[in-house]
């Protein structure tokens, strides 16, 4: 675990300076607009999006430095999610992350075009990098937009959100679908765009998918199961939200033993997934076993 | 003048056939987010960008049919831009078009939503249309995937919103700045695009991005000039409201008269770029003048 560790430290340092540089800055872009970006990006985070996709390309023999501006991209998309759901319209969160939300410190109408800004940004960013004129990277990254707009748009997170917006209680089903979409589709995106950019074949971009979407279930059980627990230094927004909101959760519907067994069990089948392309011995279980025991 | 009337309505019509097919639709998409996508874009306008885009294909031997889905993806981003700018943290515009906005009668939530679905649809089209695995096709989607996030992202599109947004009075290189962002790069974008999926020269599509950089000050300045004129049955919005809200504009800067030759020598330099490379006989001419003459 400690090697993990290790890995993750270097993983979001990188990933860290990746972010910045490829943030847009005076003059090109309007000063107040590129700190209103940069202050949402700096407000830190796990970065699972980005480290999942740079995994990914490594799981497939691949050099993870091309999957460096997806896994940016992807970065951006996610930061523009949470600035856009903390608004009053939506969440009408204050605080995410410990700190202030954009919105509160920069105003709704600068907090809405940095949202634009860095979901427009992440598309550019992707379409001008890795540089180079190969016909197979030139394909290898059209393909990665196609993966990153579809699992950001009405089929995947902005769906989900959507969905979220609409309110009411929702069965197991409703739950799982709404959560598949608003969290889930935005990390199998990820591990699959690192799979492409690391030139996987369909084989293990798909197992690498399967293992994804088993990740991205774990991954909000546990965050309602957290919610419950009241981590609110873990989560750095106030707990018992979800549930004081009328919101339905895991815990609520299952309870938490067995929302935590759920969330066991989603790893197991994702380890089946990456066995079947010998895609086990990657970092990528590792990665999908810190996202369940990151209460730990 | 009748035979450019018949082509806009004939290709205003393909367009929003196109449209319409290209717009998400439940189970993908929840229905309430589709209706919302659905209601802005339906709602109309002159599908400028679209034609430009097209025009720009053919203009240099090219098909437009291969244009036709970064035309739909402009006319996406065009409509998420306005129905963000709508929205009461920015312009606060209850009327668009001659109908209510989006956040009226959706509320805000879903027009922020509707919006983002909208700009990354607009991506996941132009990913994935014009379908083939050609590597001349897929470098000129690639490229003109990076044409479009440039024109609508922070150097761009958005980047003008913020500047717009801050305020205050603009002198007259500011004003102009502001609007080639704000305006003039979708449009520029829009030109750009679709001379390079119909395959044109390098001296071909930069000779188009100057005339369309005129174009769309010559937009702007008009758009300006109807405001003061009043002619709010043309613009379906409330007319004189830029001057009531002490923003810059061009008849403010230079007068009604001055602001209409400005507009008129944009059309000049716009002819000579064309002229430079053999596409003054092209349909862009007209449609520049369509621009400007649209008040009468």
């Amino acid at each position: 675990m400690n090697d993990l560790k290790q890995y993750l430290t270097a993983r979001r340092s990188a990933i860290d300076a990746a972010l910045l540089a490829a943030l847009p800055g005076p003059p090109a872009c309007p000063a107040n607009l590129a700190d209103a970006m940069r202050y949402s990006i700096v407000a830190g985070g796990k970065r699972l999006r980005p480290i999942l996709c740079l995994a990914s390309a490594e799981a497939v023999g691949g050099d993870s430095a091309l999957a460096m501006p997806a896994a940016c991209a992807l970065e951006f998309i996610h930061t523009y999610s949470l600035i856009h759901d903390d608004l009053p319209a939506m969440d009408n969160d204050t605080l995410r992350r410990g700190q202030p939300t954009l919105h509160v410190v920069a105003g709704e109408g600068m907090a809405i075009l940095a949202g634009d800004g860095l979901l427009t940004e992440a598309f550019a960013l992707m379409a001008r990098e890795p540089r180079g004129d190969d016909s197979s990277l030139v394909a290898r990254k059209a393909r990665v937009i196609g993966i990153v707009a579809a699992g950001a748009g009405t089929a995947g997170m902005v769906g989900g959100q959507a969905i979220d917006l609409t309110g009411g209680p929702l069965d197991a089903d409703g739950l799982r679908g709404m959560h598949a979409r608003k969290t889930g589709a935005l990390i199998r995106a990820s591990a699959t765009a690192g799979a492409v950019m690391g030139g996987g074949t369909d084989g293990q971009i798909e197992a690498i998918d399967r293992a994804a979407s088993e990740f991205g279930l774990a991954f909000q059980i546990i965050d309602d199961v957290l919610d419950v627990e009241g981590a609110s230094a873990e989560l750095g927004k106030t707990a018992g939200k979800d549930a004081a909101a009328g919101k339905s959760t895991y815990p609520a519907l299952y309870g938490l033993d067995i929302s935590k067994r759920m969330a066991s069990e989603c790893l197991d089948r994702a380890a089946a997934a990456l066995a079947s392309m010998n895609l086990a011995d990657s970092r990528l279980l590792q990665i999908g076993r810190w996202i369940v025991e990151r209460s730990n």
